[in-house]
């Protein structure tokens, strides 16, 4: 498989390029902090540069983190002095070291900094020198972001077939182009059935403190013509009494190997109402945010700065600046509010520990298939 | 009873005063829209210009609501140039239309409404010059206020069994002194818990879009030295799932004779997942929020403007300026979510088809045998 020649190819059919590598050792990515208003495209050839874009959530979404840490390490092999092998690794080890430290419920930050340090060893044992080294980190970094379009593309054609024309689904924060490579998981799954003909419509939680789905999926979705509808966070139980939502997709930023799915603040209360009211929820993620060494409730959530809280996006102060704040960024959903877990492998259903570890497998097996 | 002489002392007991009548034929009022930044009091002579202050949300909270619609009537009547006790009755008419035009989910608008133009009629039968049905308006607007601040501080001590030291107690919008006359509803209980000398822990949701949590009901009590953690809407699941809230408070806009409870909109999504946690639910008002005429869920709801929800508070554009918008500002909690009703004449437990009939009756008795 030729990596740049098929991923030029996947680009080419993305309306919207979140991140990118550019092939004299940059990566250029669209800092979303600043949609709907502008559309700034920042640069670095500094991996630290990177982490702190992860940090700041210039970058932001599960999938696009773990691209972006990636390239990360990309940046780190490919501006490396380093004369000899062990010295690059070296390096590379302290980047990771560095990328990680960013956010710490995004599995896949993790799973695509250790991805590019495995594919380092593994070429550093028949590497004569660094530069060799260096290809294979670049290479894998482009593979994941290659993956991750192909495994979007392909949860959007799976999960699409969940999806009738009429639908009236509600989704939260932001699952698009956004999110992740350039296509979207949950939101991922809405193009797919547009794409197919469906006719859909979409009403999207606004998704505080930060605001992602009004500024961000609603600025994808106007920007498609797939119609939408934004609501405040607190009017989710509001709408599903009144009939107005068929289905809920929604993104993760970890699932465990027993279901349980940590995702963006909110999506809790939302899978609780959604129960009450007999309304499927579904999750729509890459079996790179599955957690395969997690069981049960406990995944780490990050708590983020209060004035996130006490202000809109740092514009508009909204309370007495002094008082309390509560600040988790996720919150975690267990396996019985979910009725099934779309994955670039299939359709996971309960019981997930049975489900997922299949999934997992069979992904193992297919890999394994290819390279073999 | 004087009248005066008993409001002038409850009101030196309040901290803050959001409304008032001036014996000049004026009312004084808070307008809630700019605090926490400013404190701005407005006057007026005019029943509309109060009647647009109403709308516009410069006084809000169905108790505030239903002092200040009285208030227009006193306004109307007091401010009238009719030389007949009819010409007088037909202007008080044309007020109430105007009064009643604003706000159509406070059931203490129409409820206050409705008592002024009683007592109106009452004292026409008998009056020999409209100077005599005048003061008897302005008379029963200022009882209203009064009956007001006494049904609050009952609540309190009534709601404040129901506290035990260390609580950690959820509300939702602004239910204290800025949404009646000046003690509160279920801040009022929580006002009260803490006077007997309780340690209450407060978490107050943000309460989008107008976000009455982190404004109003932060400020009061900060104000106040009580203890208060702010959330936004969609952490309630969050908070809950954690194990830190021990019962939630809730005001109300209408409660039907069955116990269904229309309040700020995300009342009945805390309700859901209260319940899913087993935390006690409790509403807190007075029975002049009870419309004995109404059965079930079908409580007209207001829908606000769009940009109330594609803005914050019309400071920030945070969306695509076009997109369509839901804007109900309430929902409505059915009865089997609610734990408990607290009003000025006791707690209502299930089925509140008969403890609430219950309730207003012996409210009549009571009333009857004061005047009897």
């Amino acid at each position: 498989m030729d990596v740049d020649k098929r991923l030029e190819e996947l680009k080419s059919r993305l309306k919207i390029r979140p991140i990118e590598w550019l092939e004299d050792g940059r990566v250029r990515w669209l800092d979303v902090r600043l949609i709907p208003w502008e559309e700034v495209y920042r640069e670095t050839r500094d991996y630290r540069r990177l982490a702190q874009a992860i940090r700041d959530m210039e970058i932001r979404g599960a999938p696009a983190i773990g691209v972006a840490a990636a390239f990360g390490m990309a940046l780190a092999a490919y501006h490396s002095r380093a004369s000899t092998v062990e010295e690059l690794l070296a390096e590379l080890e302290k980047a990771a070291e560095v990328l990680r430290d960013t956010r710490p419920t995004a599995y896949n930050l993790f799973w695509a900094i250790d991805r590019v340090l495995r594919a380092a060893r593994e070429a550093a044992r028949s590497a004569s020198s660094p530069s060799e080294v260096k290809d294979a980190v670049v290479l894998e970094a482009k593979k994941i972001m290659l993956e991750d379009i192909e495994a979007n593309m392909a949860m959007g054609r799976i999960g699409a077939k969940l999806v009738q024309d009429g639908d009236r689904i509600l989704t939260h924060c932001n699952t698009g182009a956004l999110a992740t490579a350039g296509y979207g998981t949950a939101l991922g799954v809405i193009r797919a059935a547009v794409e197919e003909g469906k006719e859909v419509h979409v009403i999207a939680t606004e998704t505080r403190p930060l605001l992602q789905g009004a500024r961000l999926t609603v600025w994808e979705l106007v920007k498609e013509g797939i119609d939408v509808t934004l609501i405040t966070d607190n009017m989710v139980g509001y709408v599903m009494s009144k009939g107005l939502v068929d289905k809920v997709f929604v993104g993760a930023d970890r699932i465990t190997v027993d279901g349980y799915v940590a995702n963006k603040i909110g999506t809790y209360t939302i899978a609780v109402v959604a129960h009450r009211h007999g309304i499927p929820f579904y999750v729509v993620a890459p079996t790179s945010t599955i957690d395969p060494n997690l069981r049960g409730p406990g995944i780490p959530i990050e708590e983020r700065s209060p004035d996130e809280v006490r202000t809109v996006l740092g514009k508009l102060v909204i309370t007495v600046p002094e008082v309390k704040v509560y600040n988790p960024a996720f919150d975690v959903t267990p396996p019985e509010l979910v009725t099934a877990i779309i994955t670039e492998e299939g359709i996971a259903v309960r019981p997930f520990e049975v489900s997922i570890p299949r999934m997992l497998e069979s992904k193992r097996k297919r890999v394994e298939g290819k390279e073999g």
